[in-house]
């Protein structure tokens, strides 16, 4: 069958991806795209690069547009899906891009967004290790959680790319959760597309700019949380420090943490091949080898390199993925086709466009 | 049916986005793939992007490699294939994305290329107007000759930008052929991932670097050839000056032409609309509006943008296009399609990757 | 002696790049400097790259603030310094950065900027070749305009390259005035600070973006003006096209004229040479090398490469500059060292910042 | 007094950059130029920025056209200065901006390098402060033992910024020397001008590309040594990740220690200010601000910001240098400087090259 599908926030970078996706999908069918300031305009004009959607034009951000589809993918501003969420009565499933429905914390919400706290909704991270039981297991993944889901939260991109880079050394008991360092090289597409001076092209091409340093970042709680949920059995930990490079999409983030004293190199690659062994987005690259983000351009794919540095008794873990794709639009899609029971890989690329 | 495809050449820019299309084709399998001092190494050592295909490994660029395969694709420095596509026997079809088989002239080969002069193929580009009986038509298009083509010489990126941004108005009469000035914004891929000291990262960021400046760029006489064979009723001249920006891929190509006395800019509009109006892969942008290259990124699309600048009697046409999509392997793979009597789109997209 | 400046306009970029400038200028002391939204603040909040110039505060743009200085530049949005100007009583030199006093033609002011149309001052090009008593001469520079002005027009970054790419062509009678096409890859930063959603990193890295197309550039009248007064037989006509690229800073100018019937390339490259030969900022490189952009950053320098290209009856002309600096700040303390009676070169560097 | 001057080396990156700044340095002058495969060729072919050192020629990297001048800048690969540097008869200062003689263990150099170990020279950071017998004191710096130096190391650019952002904490016993994590964004003409292929343009735009992860970067050892010298109390022990970006120049790290336990935010802060308040090239920036690599560009400057994150019990301190200026060039002739008895200074700008 053919799932009609709307997508609120469509003139975005975010909206922009979930449309270049779903174009597409064979079993989704773009019907609705609704915009805020760009509302009656043609999608064209404020996404150039769909030529398969010229068609459609951008309606108002309103629940009775949005209402009556059968799935709704949201790519707002944090705040503005969880009010606009509630109206809806009529939607088998909802997607929410945005980062209100991520956070199962109250406290977590008010420190690090504020505003009112919205329920969490299912977690769209399909190849997360979960406890089971309060025991981790490598077996049991957050795609289960994704069977059947009606509501979810698709990942803050920062957020899942570090917690898909240790979920697995947490889970095997081979890293510690705490006192884990990551720094992201990130382009400046996952900041959005309103007009800020410190996101000019003039400001960002030719240099390297840190942002959000100090743990300040709102991803930080979305990664505890993920870490929590993975087994660990102290509060994970985690120094958080993003810096804007010039390309327009991408991630690599580099992480590390301490190696559980008397692991070997060899239990620590086994943890995370045996993680991801079986996944066919995330991929685990051989021994001396590291991703980049290129490799990973417009595709739902994550790579993932691993080093023991035996010197310093920490584990580095170097993840690279689109966050817009597999970081956003991406895992949003691969999460509804496990909602829907359709094959996971459904609209979706492995392979990245490069160079 | 599945047709079996060997790509010669795997291991470059070319060869890797023949692949990436390919690997997304229903109807084709790659069978075979070969470098030269990668051979016996797994391809994704020299394609990390192209997950799809982690299993291939490459083989030897030999004959006896090659051929028995439905389908090969070259992609291998000009003058490579000349030779080698001589000794096959037994392939159906033959697609090269080098230079050997793209000149009719031996003439323009030995001015710009030097070395033996092979056999013209049949040229791919589908939507070029060509001239029938002498008469130029925007009816009749090169994709004509691509029905049931055997072996087919995929086009120079940078001609065919060109090529595909003038046709219209030379056939329709309502530009000249001769003093054409062509400027282009180009990405270094196009160049190849041979180690060269003017191709570094660090020479090629942040500047923008002219090269093949006066009149010597290889691409010429194969945009006089399209030119003339869309009905040019003078023998075409261009200046034509690449200009390498920081973009991996990517062409924008600014070309004006003198318009003729007398025709107005609704006239000039009409030729590019009523030459585009029915493809899938080539638009023409509405006025005032021009295309950038990230519209293009990954897909098989061509956008054009037209203006008539009155104050100086001339056309001015900008296109933009991926100049390994669309630019090679895309013209590559739509052509074969049109050649195996497929549906002119299988496999390839019209969505660009952006931001 | 020591010399009191003014900045107004401090906060943005082409204020930035006249205080880089000025900082290191021996017989300038920079006093004041001015800012709009961010008066009142540390000049280092809105310049950290202006360590020396750290203990200056913004204030507001006034005629009380800026009055009294020996030297005051503009730089303030088109518009804007016209009738500041006006109301200065006691400034020695005034410089301008913007538009206002750069066009003589009232009809080109009203057709191309509109509003009022403030007098024309003494343009700051000082390399430019003016004709003495409608005679050209590659002699007469407008340097010798120069010469002890009070109030001077930096020109326009584009406007100057293309001029300083085809005056010594025109006045040696090489090259025809009309039908120039004009093709530039430029860098955001010569399209200021204010935030616009185009000028966003993430949609201008990656891609070139062509922006007045047709004709409709404000520098188009002052290039005319240029090389009408370099002596053009025929009032020039110029197609003009800057085409946006992933660089801050830059200005790659490539530019063709017809070859005037009978001249030879040596009489080509005579004329340039012989142009520019003094020069310690404009270089005409040997025969088959070309300019970087790079090559120019940071520095008062303009590169220029000749070919003629015999084929087409045209001469191209490659020019790179550094918007900010040659393009802009140091066009304008250049003009100012001339004014005084300063050695020319006084605070500027003829050495790009490269790689 | 004008000292002799000469450049092994000088067809490379370092090399230019050591020209750039000596061509503006008044008691400095270049009287030779050495390369490579470039020898007997003009230095503006390989140096094209280099305008005003337009009449020098390379001549070969031998002991006879070395000697005899007052200083020689040596500018080679790894390995190659250590031999030629030992023929060296009469020449009064010496500054190696290659790693031969930056290590006094030969224990390090055998595991990192390989090859003879050379004998360590005065190591080539001024600002660096070092222990007093045995007792770090914020108050003694490098720049002491220059004074008078006869035989310079210029410092690693990677280990450099390391040392400078942590030097400071670890002297005043604020941060502990041991699990430090440093992870850098860098451009790559730091990797120097040999053409490989993964260092091609189209191989670095748009992408992130990590290196050397896990502990096998060769600056690893020369950050430990010069934090030992700091006065670290434990052996140091460093995560090191750099990541290459996007940019030709510039080098941000992003380094995290551990808060000695009991130490209040404004005690770290003070640490780091009083290390650094009198210095002319090394800024520490106010609370909350954060430095971006453009704002060093083509500077002496380095740019630190400081973030004390309680959290997670990690002091976050942010370089930014450019890695050919402060982080080689600039370092050596500011090195120099001082060994001469000039102002330190001299020929060196606080200034960066930004936007």
């Amino acid at each position: 069958m053919t799932y009609s599908v709307a997508v609120a926030g469509a003139s975005g970078y975010a909206g922009g991806e979930l449309l270049r996706l779903l174009a597409g999908h064979p079993e989704f069918e773009v019907r609705t795209v609704t915009g805020h300031s760009s509302a009656g305009r043609p999608l064209i004009e404020s996404q150039p690069h769909l030529r398969s959607l010229a068609h459609l034009t951008l309606q108002a951000t309103t629940p009775e547009v949005l209402d009556g589809h059968d799935i709704v993918f949201f790519a707002l501003p944090h705040g503005a899906s969880g009010e606009l969420t509630a109206q809806l009565t009529n939607v088998r499933l909802a997607v929410d891009c945005g980062a209100d429905h991520r956070l199962t914390s109250s406290a977590d919400w008010a420190k690090f967004y504020g505003g009112e706290h919205h329920e969490a909704w299912t977690y769209g991270v399909p190849e997360l290790i979960v406890a089971a039981n309060g025991a981790a297991s490598s077996l049991t993944k957050q795609r289960d959680a994704l069977i059947g889901a009606t509501r979810i939260a698709a990942p803050g991109c920062n957020a899942s790319t570090v917690a898909m880079s240790l979920a697995p050394g947490i889970a095997a008991g081979v890293i510690e959760a705490t006192d884990i360092v990551s720094v992201l090289a990130v382009g400046p597409s996952g900041a959005g597309k309103a007009a800020k001076t410190h996101l000019l092209g003039a400001e960002l091409m030719g240099t390297a700019n840190p942002y959000a340093v100090g743990g300040t970042h709102r991803h930080i709680p979305e990664i505890q949380q993920a870490l929590r949920g993975a087994g660990a059995s102290e509060e994970p930990t985690i120094s958080f420090t993003p810096v804007l490079v010039p390309m327009s999409r991408g991630i690599l983030a580099t992480s590390t943490a301490k190696l559980v004293p008397g692991t070997t190199a060899a239990e620590v690659r086994a943890a995370w091949e045996a993680a991801y062994a079986d996944e066919a987005f995330v991929h685990v690259l051989p021994e001396g080898v590291f991703p980049r983000t290129a490799d990973t351009l417009g595709a739902n794919t994550c790579l993932i390199g691993i080093a023991v540095d035996e010197a310093v008794g920490r584990v580095i873990v170097v993840a690279a993925l689109d966050n817009l794709a597999k970081g956003t639009a991406g895992a949003a899609i691969q999460s509804a086709n496990i909602a829907l029971g359709l094959p996971e890989i459904t609209g979706l690329s492995v392979d990245g466009v490069a160079p």
